[in-house]
């Protein structure tokens, strides 16, 4: 199960379960949750689901494709994604204005900020 | 249909549909759009589909259910809303700042907005 980016992955796992944990069951969670934060292995999670270790890779392997599922149809983790990357733009701007004590900049950042909430883009 | 609050009940499907649409099949999703969104009456959708106007209030009162059903799992739409007022609640802040050309001030609430998005809080 090892990836080429395990911490990418790990991000990717924990952002598919935050959005859509709850569709899963409590099984499905619990063996994520084993993986994926308690860092088990899969023989180790075997042992305490008493399953063997190739029951446990496949679980793993289709509850992934079932969150990718989940995002592939409703792109939330995506849309989130997207929303806070124009959020910690518009604070690296505004801290820089701050930064020079410079009106004008701030000016221009706080209503493009405003303009980007009311409209609905983050 | 008719509900004490229609607006209400309007953008609060509005925005099921937005975040969990796509869960839908395609012909819930067409008659939510005929009711929600064209306006057409039940007898006027069941017109169309040829179905009886019980059958299109029945599918009606279904995906409601099932919207709620996934907005009470993952509150997605509860998050968003949170977040958006929060955001508005900033806006609000650095404009009033703005208005008063207080340095102070806006700095505190680029401070405060950049905590918040650092913290994920948004």
């Amino acid at each position: 199960m090892m990836e080429e980016s395990t911490l990418d992955k790990l991000i990717r796992m924990n952002l598919l379960v935050d959005f859509y944990g709850q569709l899963l069951t409590e099984r499905q969670r619990q063996v994520l949750s084993y993986y994926y934060e308690d860092n088990l292995s899969l023989g180790e999670i075997a042992n305490e689901l008493k399953v063997s270790r190739q029951a446990v890779f496949d679980l793993l392997k289709r509850v992934e494709k079932l969150l990718e599922g989940y995002e592939g149809k409703l792109g939330l983790v995506n849309r989130w994604q997207t929303e806070r990357a124009k959020l910690l733009q518009t604070v690296g701007e505004m801290k820089e204005a701050l930064a020079k004590r410079d009106w004008n900049n701030i000016e221009n950042a706080v209503q493009s900020f405003a303009k980007m909430v009311e409209e609905g883009r983050v």
